[in-house]
């Protein structure tokens, strides 16, 4: 099966765990149930569910609630996006090329159903088919890299502070490190953790998971600048106009082209003990590097 | 010791733990936790903490990791308060006698104060001096309370969707028992774990924790026909001025007082089989039903 066909089959698996964890339309109070689902199958990626099942299986082929855990892995993601958007903060109408949430339910209930996507993500994994300790090592694992501290929501708040500051290698790296590396690299360790990873290929998913991480928000960054609303499904050029310290602002077109490519050979690099058990991963990386939205 | 010097010191031992799991002001982004302990701290009674703590002790002196629970459930507590108070929500401008959180810090940084809180408090949980089968199941019980169905988000989807509505009892008691019911009810669940509670003291803990959750809400709704926006430290007046379903708004403010005594007459009830233990929990409960704020 070639990548895209695997990727394609590998969404629908998310996306039908999804549909199973999440309360349906018709559970009261159906307004939120329908403003979580709206946000949550509006055609996301899944990159990182894809990243933790193959992270797992990278390790071994004994799993315990690999599909779930990377489940709680797109409901933060999802949450993060619906928060992010509000008019308080990124005053976005669209995503994905759809009304964001609070354009549709209201300001209110797009709070509600953040608060409501994250505080799942944390059900989940608390009632997973796993060993309490595993269970523990997951649930700390995504909140530590959910959190203020390193974790996406320092990244986002960081972020919000440095706009309009002038741009600043140092400041940069620290921002996408948190607000989108820390999920990313959760997302790899999640998989490790699940499929009861040893410490040297924990570490080695890890690093893969940092360089992914950081070649997925430099493209990001270029995305924004290259292509237009249509093709991106969200606002183009927002990072400009709210001056985002961003990569492109900081090292210029071509050398954050050149960045995103030794990221992804790093993480190639990274995967080398795992042999042919990572081919997926190594797919995936340049994948990431290529996609054009 | 008397009721109240025994809560004064409760408070000052959640406290104290509060100050220990929250980063502190320096750490960065520094805004952030600035904002999460600005409502942290600003003079909440602690109720949750305090009704896990003696939960426990009403069981065991053998404890793991009681505290922190405890502190779990004021984080859920004050990041509901936080985005409960915003614009798009109830829009209040004054929480206990201070400027709600968005009135100092803005919406964007109230909103990810809330998400930061909420997120802390599941890694808190995870993070416990406990083995993993008891974190699992306090994390589950946490969230599932903090939740859509049955639990707080539910409850208050439920209560800004009936603003406006005719005053119905059964909708009325629906809202309540997600709304701050389910919560209550966690805090002395989380208690009854900690401290490794059979079936049938679990189940008591809960049932007292079902009819103080009642109780509170009823005194709650009272408080804000009878008393000053000084007293309270909130505006007063304002179930009526936003036509919200309250317990005096369908049954009147007599009823709804030999009501309050009834719930706080069960939740005596439900004590019985910890006999002397439960001594502060019975104090707790007349306390709670008496309180003028």
């Amino acid at each position: 099966m070639n990548l895209l066909e695997h990727l394609a089959q590998q969404r629908r698996l998310v996306d039908s765990e999804l549909d199973r964890l999440v309360p349906t339309e018709t559970t009261p109070p159906e307004t939120i149930h329908r403003a979580m689902r709206y946000s949550l199958f509006a055609g996301g990626k899944r990159i990182r569910p894809i990243l933790c099942i193959e992270a797992a299986r990278a390790v071994s082929d004994v799993q315990d609630g690999v599909v779930p855990s990377a489940c709680a892995l797109e409901l933060i993601h999802t949450y993060s996006l619906i928060h992010d958007d509000l008019p308080a903060l990124d005053n976005d109408d669209y995503r994905r090329g759809k009304l964001t949430n609070h354009k549709v339910f209201g300001e209110a209930m797009a709070i509600l159903a953040g608060d409501a996507l994250l505080t799942l993500a944390f059900q989940v994994l608390a009632e997973l088919p796993a060993t309490g300790e595993r269970k523990a090592r997951l649930l700390a694992e995504l909140a530590t890299a959910s959190g203020t501290v390193g974790g996406m929501i320092g990244g986002q708040v960081a972020d919000l502070e440095g706009e309009g500051k002038p741009p600043d290698a140092q400041l940069l790296e620290t921002i996408h490190r948190a607000k989108t590396g820390a999920l990313l690299r959760a997302s790899l360790r999640l998989g490790a953790i699940c499929a009861g990873a040893a410490e040297e290929q924990y570490a080695a998913l890890s690093r893969y998971g940092e360089h992914m991480g950081l070649a997925f928000q430099i493209v990001d960054d270029l995305l924004d600048v290259e292509e237009s609303s249509e093709a991106l499904g969200k606002t183009a050029g927002k990072d400009a106009a709210q001056q985002k310290i961003t990569f492109p602002a900081v090292y210029g077109l071509e050398a954050s082209r050149r960045m995103a490519q030794e990221e992804c050979e790093r993480a190639h690099q990274a995967l080398a003990l795992f042999g042919a058990r990572a081919a997926r991963l190594h797919e995936l990386a340049d994948y990431i590097v290529r996609r054009k939205s």
